[in-house]
């Protein structure tokens, strides 16, 4: 059904997708599809989060403030890309039980789980994914949803700096 | 229109709103809610940034710290209640041009900027608004948007601490 969705989504357009048409294409009929999803918000929101989904660990950089950089540029990247925008979207929108929602903070904390992991096998010291997710993940998703403003390096990096004890909290200017 | 729209919700329920419906009640024909808001997502997305609209100053309680922490408790209930989350969806999501995301944003954003000039005419040090936001509104916003977990007092509280330079960034648990 997913594959059907992306298939479409790529041939005919977002705004062309409707139940009956990803029925026809993934070889189902329309009430399976209703059955299961309710609607054509939930199926996109359900597709949304599985785009989401990281495929594969963050790179290793050799230290947790460089792997943090580094992880923090590819997710201003991704979720400010017209893709990843339209995919959280779709994934709060068709989602009135909030479960896509917190599916998509969950891969967040577990990528950055997996950097503290690592860190901490190094010997350093590392600051727990509730902060990270407060200090990084979070103005970087305001932003993109709230605020269209400054996602750079300099940016991202200034929030790695503060959720490690290296720099204030007072924003860059 | 806002009027009509917020009628018919108390009188029907939100899955009961249509456009003709909403038409009729406001004495228009529905082509001309057509022209002006495209289609039904986009008029309640401005009805939601309306009702968003703070109705007042925020409160004077004699110093910062007390007014930004009187400031994120009332924010952290006002968007995290039930008519709080559906008008931030609604405003998120009729608007693929981001204009009323902006202007939720630019509400608490003006609202921030009230208390800090009210500080620095007390003679107080008084942190710029996007530090404000990142350190204070964004991870509220996070939590509610992603992440249902703890908005009590002492959250908001160690958040307002964080923005003020008195407690690090470490999540309290």
């Amino acid at each position: 059904m997913h594959q059907a969705v992306r298939d479409l989504e790529a041939e005919l357009g977002r705004d062309a997708l409707t139940v009956p048409l990803i029925a026809a294409r993934a070889g189902v009929t329309p009430s399976t599809v209703y059955r299961r999803w309710g609607d054509l918000r939930e199926l996109l929101s359900d597709v949304a989060v599985e785009r989401l989904r990281p495929d594969a660990p963050p790179a290793d950089h050799g230290s947790l403030r460089a792997d943090l950089e580094a992880w923090a540029v590819q997710f201003a990247e991704e979720m400010s890309s017209t893709a990843g925008r339209t995919y959280i979207r779709d994934a709060l929108l068709g989602d009135p039980e909030q479960g896509n929602a917190a599916r998509c903070s969950d891969y967040a904390a577990e990528q950055l789980k997996a950097l503290g992991v690592r860190a901490a096998g190094r010997g350093e010291a590392v600051p727990d994914v509730e902060t990270l997710l407060d200090v990084v993940v979070a103005p970087l998703m305001y932003r993109i949803l709230f605020r269209p403003s400054d996602l750079s390096v300099a940016y991202t990096d200034h929030l790695v700096g503060v959720a490690l004890g290296r720099s204030a909290p007072l924003s860059p200017r």
